[in-house]
């Protein structure tokens, strides 16, 4: 058995981090105002210990990764934060220690990021570790970015860069077949793959600019090339996309340079957090100040249009994926 | 590895029933229009293989006890429903016919109670099986019914029947201890009871008369003492309650007459998923007829006061718990 109860744990770990609509986490449900004119966006990640991330990584990274994935989600419907709830499966090994520290890293990045712990369920498990967050956010009414929304003839952006967290989960794993471009590294670009592994860096920031300008949005969590697909066959269009202008890192840029292979393992592996989206091309240059204003790197990366979806290499030659995304599943 | 991929088994099994809000769970989030004047009222409850249902129970019911016993804390409050999200961590022993019936009875139920799937997340665990679902419904802004709001003078109700649950458990159980009663039960007692274990009956019908009525509530799922003190505690109350007062159905009762100790189990095994109220007596006439109008049999237990809680039994003599609830953390 625990050394608490069910009720001793939500009172010394999670109360301390709970915001007002979490009724300090003693009643049996939790509170939220959604602001007039608006409507509610709804996500929901679920992360599962040796399958999303390493039953090993320190608790508040856990946290903080559970919490950012669905921010990402959030922000790339263009909404506001409001609030989560938060299930909780805890294997018997886990301490008071841990829940302190896997405490510390939610509450910190709830603070970070506006989005306050409204409330949730803590069970026990024999099974290993499990994060599921339901966030909670707002846009004006009718004015969530859909995946759906492309038009022919949108600018494609992608946010940030790609493939950093796809080459850290490499360094990680380790495999021979990587030892070759391990080696050659420097050490600096390991940690910042790593890092970028351990914890993605949502886009909310470029949330309200996109709520503004973006036709459709989605982030990236499953691979560049394989949410650029789902997202235009969503919207039902095709489109052209440079691959020689996805922007990536220093340290990838590195990696590949080293690994000409690595290149696929940036575009298709997933865990970026990225957003990609769609602009209609009178609204780039209101897009595309408003992401300098927020400090949110955003490039142009091709076109949509009807019909099939094309990649390009930087010779205008034709690349073709057999496999567009990492399926966690 | 299954048979299926995410995004096939969404397609296949979840997206047939959900609500338009979930927008064809195609999408990174759901949507969800507020009604005005309205505030949002959220729950959060996991359901672990093993610990809240047994591995084996038919997928439809296992559907079916994770809705409801969200849909059960929203009655609590006093809200309507709007909406679920479902997270789903799945054993790989789960197949296209485990999937098939446990969609199917979380759409049957989520028509039933009006409570449409929105979204949610589907991962596979190495662990047991996991259910999470967060509900929605609302409350006119300011009306949610609190667990704090008791007022000293207040008559304490309880909905329907208490103990069905918990005796059932038992039955499932069926240890050495409880064979003399268990041998001397009519079949039709124990479907009953095991019935009312595995398959909640929440009192959604009660909410608006809560809503309109009631000063304080929550619902039963750690057990009748203990949820009891609870709500009291949490309005900084105290109170008398007359335990010849609250209601059993006719199998608790008959269990009861074989094995008299079986009425502790039931006052505190848990799983009821009734609700227990206080109402102001000037409100009680209201009260009542609302709830006789719902269909739910309410019935008086005691009132709230200043000071201690304490338990009474038919003769006037206090009764004493060491252990009031059920923990199934």
């Amino acid at each position: 058995m625990y050394a608490f109860s069910e009720d001793e744990l939500i009172e010394r770990f999670f109360a301390p981090i709970a915001g007002p609509g979490g009724l300090g986490l003693k009643d049996d449900a939790a509170l939220l105002e959604v602001p007039d004119g608006h409507e509610l966006v709804l996500t929901k990640d679920a992360l599962v210990a040796g399958i999303h991330f390493f039953a090993g990584d320190a608790p508040d990274e856990i946290a903080r990764k559970a919490l950012r994935v669905n921010l990402s989600d959030l922000a790339a419907k263009g909404a506001a934060p409001l609030g989560f709830l938060l299930a909780l499966a805890l294997p018997r090994m886990v301490d008071a220690e841990w829940l302190q520290r896997f405490a510390q890293g939610l509450g910190s990045d709830a603070g970070r990021y506006g989005l306050p712990l409204l409330g949730g369920d803590t069970v026990s498990t024999p099974g290993p570790l499990m994060v599921s967050i339901t966030a909670l956010g707002c846009v004006p009414r009718g004015r969530m970015v859909r995946r759906s929304g492309v038009k022919a003839g949108d600018v494609l952006y992608v946010s940030g860069t790609i493939g950093d967290a796809a080459l850290g989960l490499r360094l990680r794993l380790g495999g021979a077949r990587d030892a070759g471009w391990i080696d050659g590294l420097h050490h600096l670009y390991i940690d910042q793959l790593l890092d970028r592994y351990l914890l993605p860096q949502p886009r909310n920031a470029l949330a309200a600019t996109l709520q503004a300008h973006a036709s459709g949005a989605m982030d990236v969590s499953d691979g560049f090339v394989g949410d650029m697909r789902k997202m235009l066959a969503a919207s039902g269009k095709g489109g052209r996309i440079e691959l020689a202008q996805v922007p990536f890192s220093k340290a990838a840029r590195t990696v590949i340079s080293l690994d000409a292979e690595m290149q696929k393992t940036a575009l298709t592996g997933g865990d970026d957090y990225e957003i990609i989206c769609s602009v209609s091309l009178e609204k780039t240059p209101a897009f595309e100040a408003g992401a300098a204003a927020a400090g949110v790197a955003v490039t142009r990366i091709g076109h949509a249009a009807s019909g099939q979806v094309a990649f390009f290499d930087g010779q205008g030659a034709p690349v073709v994926f057999e496999k567009g995304s990492y399926s966690h599943f």
